[in-house]
């Protein structure tokens, strides 16, 4: 039995970026949260694939212990999306959606993997999110991604999901969004009102954010000089993260305050590299020794050498 | 003699603020980083104040250990700034800018204050920054500030100042726009080549990025649930930051990568006080106790309990 379920989308990306077009990049929220997992736990995989969907992805993912068992391919196209990046790529615009396998789909969970402890919702319709808890027995940690499409469209679905939720995952715009504050952190706990006792705030090239119970954490995003391609870094940063706490609890550790804070860190990190090459590639190729080098490094980044009340601070 | 010399604007200020209009705020770069500065080190301040300027202003400086006498009172008006906060107070408008006695400003530096070691050029023309460099003895630490209005305005005379700039001091948009690139690492690159060894850059309610010789340091910004004023928040941060490195010199500490690395922590500290009461109202009040508790909470805000790296990480 695996430890972490991942459900969300699998699919195809037409990238247009400052450096160059590519068509056809596999991409989804279920493929880079499952490829970043995939370094630190196997992974149960669901997700609707089209006819056109080569297998030489599905034996990847496999080739990274992720179970595509509950991978169904339908009649039809996968899901496609398109969309055009900004010379400094730090805004998008979407150029076209296709749904077609996505729009008719029903995620069936495997009878595997309905006992995991970790769950992974990618950002799909919430009522489709709810349909996966309804399939899964009293799982421990069941974290969830949105955007602002459900949050403006689907509130009541929305709603309904969060009671459900232990971990929210979200932008800073789609966190003032749903908790109607600019103030991130009236935002955070008027969101955390609602069901999730903890709120991570993802902030793109500034960090992410984790608010719980007992306060605040920051983890800043690594400042990288090279930036290829943004996409799927927030999926990256949840897959790094769950997978990282699934990894503590099969080891016998605690998934508590502290291990959230290191998995905070461990999803940074793992965002860090997935922008550094155009679609999930870097990812491909990421070996343990490269990840704990990263690790060394944001370690470094944050890093006070002294105690600041140490000194007799004052004048 | 006191140890750092602090040059810049001392100004009235109408701010439109969400919660509401206050007209005449004191104001000025010089008189935010004077204060924030005045925690941990005597100043001296070199400004103009025009006939109108309250001798009440003068004497609250005095009592926080800041030397007035370079504070020349000119014939005419004090410098004015009026500007207009969004709701969100993440933009603002310039409303009205009213030089002034600022108009015809030439900074003369008191004989007492020429031997300073430490010397924070607020945010005016570059050529005054420069004249001031030029009644200086060998300080052994400028710090400037600038602006996008001089970047564009004047670059001869701003790169000309940056050669003899140890750090400058800027924020986000204005390192892209100096150093010619959007990555922000990349701008930092190209800044460091035009003279300062080390750069900061102010990323408002995200932080702080230091770049030097070593690596990059990040600081965040202490996630505030109540904003009032973000006004002056960046002198503010640039005066703690200052006034904290002039401290530990003064008690025999090294001024070496570790004292930056705190003095970042303290400049951020202090701008977080800043922005939680109108103009420089909160400085005024803020006691070492609070300024140590939140030093504390800056610490918890990134501490990370155990070793990433000693975990056995992988699957």
């Amino acid at each position: 039995m695996s430890r972490l379920l991942i459900v969300g989308s699998v699919a195809f990306d037409d990238l247009e970026l400052p450096t160059g077009k590519h068509d056809n990049v596999w991409g989804g929220s279920a493929s880079y949260a499952s490829l970043a997992a995939s370094l630190f736990t196997p992974i149960d995989l669901v997700g609707v694939i089209g006819e056109d969907f080569p297998d030489k992805h599905l034996q990847t993912l496999r080739g990274h212990g992720i179970s595509t068992e509950g991978v169904e391919r339908a009649a039809g196209k996968s899901f496609r999306w398109a969309g055009r990046y900004d010379a400094t790529l730090s805004s998008r615009t979407t150029l076209d959606t296709q749904l077609n396998v996505f729009a008719d789909f029903k995620p069936k969970i495997p009878a595997s993997a309905r006992r995991a402890p970790f769950v992974l919702l990618g950002n799909i319709h919430p009522s489709l999110q709810l349909e996966v808890l309804e399939q899964v027995e009293k799982p421990r940690l069941v974290v969830a991604d949105t955007m602002n499409f459900w949050i403006t469209g689907e509130p009541t679905a929305l709603k309904k999901l969060l009671h459900h939720v232990d971990v929210l995952v979200i932008n800073d715009e789609e966190a003032r969004q749903l908790g109607e504050h600019h103030n991130v952190s009236r935002a955070a706990a008027a969101i955390r009102k609602m069901g999730p006792k903890h709120l991570v705030v993802k902030r793109g090239e500034y960090g992410a954010l984790l608010f719980d119970p007992e306060g605040t954490f920051f983890a800043p995003a690594y400042p990288l000089e090279d930036v290829l391609d943004p996409t799927g870094a927030g999926d990256t940063f949840a897959g790094g993260f769950l997978g990282y706490l699934a990894h503590v609890d099969a080891k016998g550790g605690s998934v508590d305050r502290a291990a959230f804070r290191r998995a905070i860190v461990a999803g940074s990190a793992m965002a860090s590299f997935c922008v550094e090459d155009v679609g999930p590639n870097r990812l491909l190729t990421l070996s343990g020794t490269q990840l704990r080098d990263r690790l060394g490094q944001f370690k470094q980044l944050v890093h006070v050498e002294h105690e600041l009340d140490a000194l007799s601070l004052l004048r």
